[in-house]
């Protein structure tokens, strides 16, 4: 062994990649959308329009409120957030987000309940690193956002799927994750509003899904990364009205719904009333992992109680108008696209899932065929549903400025009429 | 299994924590200064002197330089810096830090070489995931710092320690190093500027490290998120410059050097001129573990080309004074303090080790008890050196305001007087 490695005098190098990591690289938004974009076409002189992710953070209409910006401005110049902050995050900051989220709660979080995070992704790494034992399985919907999947594949957490109906409304199919259950598993995530479905759970449904979920034994993640960002008939209710029933995991962020997704600031919080986690020694492995982990910038934590607190309503208001007009320009337009089809109405978030009929389409192969072509030849990014899950489907996100999406879902529209089956 | 689950009709909670994480939890610094701490008497209302950590942001003195908070808020107000940013970085951040860490090398880095990280703090994590495969062992420094530790825990690398010797002036045991090394070693780590020693390697040393290296066929990761904070004899290296005899991983961070450790951006470089980190695909390991981790505020990487671009000397002058001026305090008082000594004098970094003469001392049992009894007597806290793996040893820094520190040894002579056996 040791022979084998001796070349001119001194060993070969003794070290390789970890294999875990490349493998989980394959399936994030970010790769695949990556992959997309390498089909452009430099020759286009036209805009790209940028379907693909959940970002819209560099349109004018969708800058961040200039609350957020002052707050920022007045952490930097009052030099009293340079210093590390604690592991679970500054006090005042963590009992700003008790408070903030307990408004829609029938029962007060404390500071103690809310763990900062560097965005919901770090929320998301610290909730399957906490839960990966040895033989666990987690229960994941589908279609979902692969950031779970891969950072489950990082932790040894094996993966079962249960589907979302797009017939119900992208419902949980709750059949099918009381099939999936076993004594090995340790929870199930709910996104909610919907990425990429676009779906607003109601208050019945979460309450089944909290029912079920107590049955089963299991905690739930709820990804409510896009919290309030509702514009259709279902109010969003966050799961944590439930955590009377089942402990949840609350996982939450600033940077969509004050569309400063590059500050990089979000939340694990602990909607548990029963005091379950604790005895479980969740609470204390969350913050054991948060203690090896690098931690939001002590400057955005500084900023966010004043970015919580001042936010006027007239914000949100105008940010949810833009969305629900994007969001009906996007489902009308998409009729006008007979080869893709959505089955349900956008209510919340920022993207839609459209169902691909390649039937009517010539020379497309697939959804992965069919966003490389349209990427070479209109300029527009679209995400794939293969990465998400639905082969053959599209998410589509709607939060741009409308007069892009107008002008991308024209694209679209005429990238099908060239590559249309002749009948 | 499942009946002994069931209870009330519902299974038993079929989750529990992740034990490795609470394994690593112990042994981080911030978890032993957070026990120190916990002896602090409410009822003493002197001000606490904090020789436990190396961040001295809180005191005026060293307050980062206008300039940085200058490039924050410009970066702030210019709202282009709200959107997700690449893995690796925003190529200018990238390329700013190469041409930054370029002036020291004898070759050029190039933006591919810089990957952008959440401090030093998750440089280390990659770094330490990235090498981790079934078997591989890492060779840290002893005394060292604890978070390698808990990072090598976490992802199941093996740790071996060789010890720095406080008789030469804190240099690696470098046969030690060719002991310890066998096929399944990856990587030896040397931080320097030395945390926690204070001292600052020689050109000479450095190359001997490299091409113990080099024979043994393992890379280097060189922690330099002290860079440029030498003020004794030896100026400061980086261990890139030997990139050509041996791969090298360099660890840096703006914390340090400009005072903001709560900002949280840092840099992971390869220093590797042949190629061989390419050819092995750790670089592309390393964009793999960056894809799936948070990332750096958007914010931080907008400002950095601006801080590193137009900080004046001056500021560094300022900050290297005050730590030459403050480490001389250090050791002149420490030598008035008969039961500790310090058997080198500090030229770098913002630490120095100090060994506990328990034999002098009536009733203290070790150095955790020495601690302990410090904070609750005296209010000043000081890092126990078996938390950096040097048992009855103390870490102590200076970088504080001198005339805290002058306070803080004051007293700790104090305690010493107090505590001191009769003859």
């Amino acid at each position: 062994m040791k022979e084998e490695k001796m070349e001119n005098g001194s060993k070969k190098w003794g070290f390789g990649a970890n294999e875990e990591v490349n493998t989980a690289l394959d399936i994030t938004i970010r790769g695949i959308l990556t992959m997309v974009m390498d089909n452009l076409d430099a020759g286009d002189k036209r805009q790209i329009i940028p379907l693909g992710h959940g970002d819209p953070s560099a349109f004018p209409c969708f800058r961040t409120t200039h609350i957020a910006e002052d707050a920022m401005v007045d952490a930097v110049r009052s030099a009293k957030f340079n210093s590390y902050a604690p592991a679970s995050g500054i006090l005042s900051t963590r009992r700003s987000i008790a408070e903030y989220l307990s408004r829609d709660l029938p029962y007060k979080l404390s500071s103690d309940d809310v763990h900062l995070t560097i965005g919901c992704t770090q929320a998301i790494e610290v909730a399957l690193t906490v839960l990966a034992r040895p033989g666990a399985n987690i229960l994941l919907p589908r279609p979902g956002y692969p950031f779970y999947e891969a950072r489950a594949a990082f932790s040894n957490l094996q993966v079962r799927h249960f589907d979302l109906l797009p017939e119900k409304g992208w419902e949980v199919d709750l059949d099918a994750v009381q099939a999936l259950a076993d004594e090995n598993t340790v929870a199930m995530v709910i996104i909610n509003p919907g990425n990429p479905c676009g779906n607003v759970f109601t208050y019945q449904h979460l309450e089944k899904v909290a029912e079920t979920a107590k049955k089963l034994g299991i905690l739930i993640i709820s990804d409510e990364v896009y919290d309030h960002l509702a514009f259709g008939s279902n109010q969003f209710v966050p799961m944590g009205v439930f955590g009377s029933i089942v402990p949840v995991l609350t996982l939450g962020s600033i940077s969509k719904r004050w569309i400063v997704p590059g500050w990089r600031f979000g939340w694990l919080v602990t909607n548990d009333p029963n005091g379950i986690l604790k005895k479980t020694k969740i609470v204390d492995c969350i913050k054991g992992c948060l203690n090896i982990c690098s931690n939001p910038s002590t400057l955005i934590q500084g900023a966010v109680p004043q970015i919580l607190k001042k936010t006027k309503g007239d914000f949100f208001m105008k940010i949810i108008n833009i969305l629900r007009q994007a969001s009906d320009i996007c489902y009308d337009r998409i009729k006008e696209i007979p080869c893709i089809t959505c089955p349900h109405k956008p209510e919340g978030s920022m993207f839609v899932m459209a169902k691909l009929n390649l039937s009517l389409l010539e020379d497309i192969n697939d959804d992965l065929d069919f966003c490389f072509k349209l990427a070479k030849e209109e300029s527009v990014i679209i995400l794939p549903g293969v990465a998400v899950g639905m082969k053959n489907w599209l998410r589509i996100t709607f939060a741009i400025e409308p007069s892009s999406l107008e002008d991308g879902l024209g694209r679209i529209k005429s990238f099908y009429q060239r590559h249309a089956k002749q009948q």
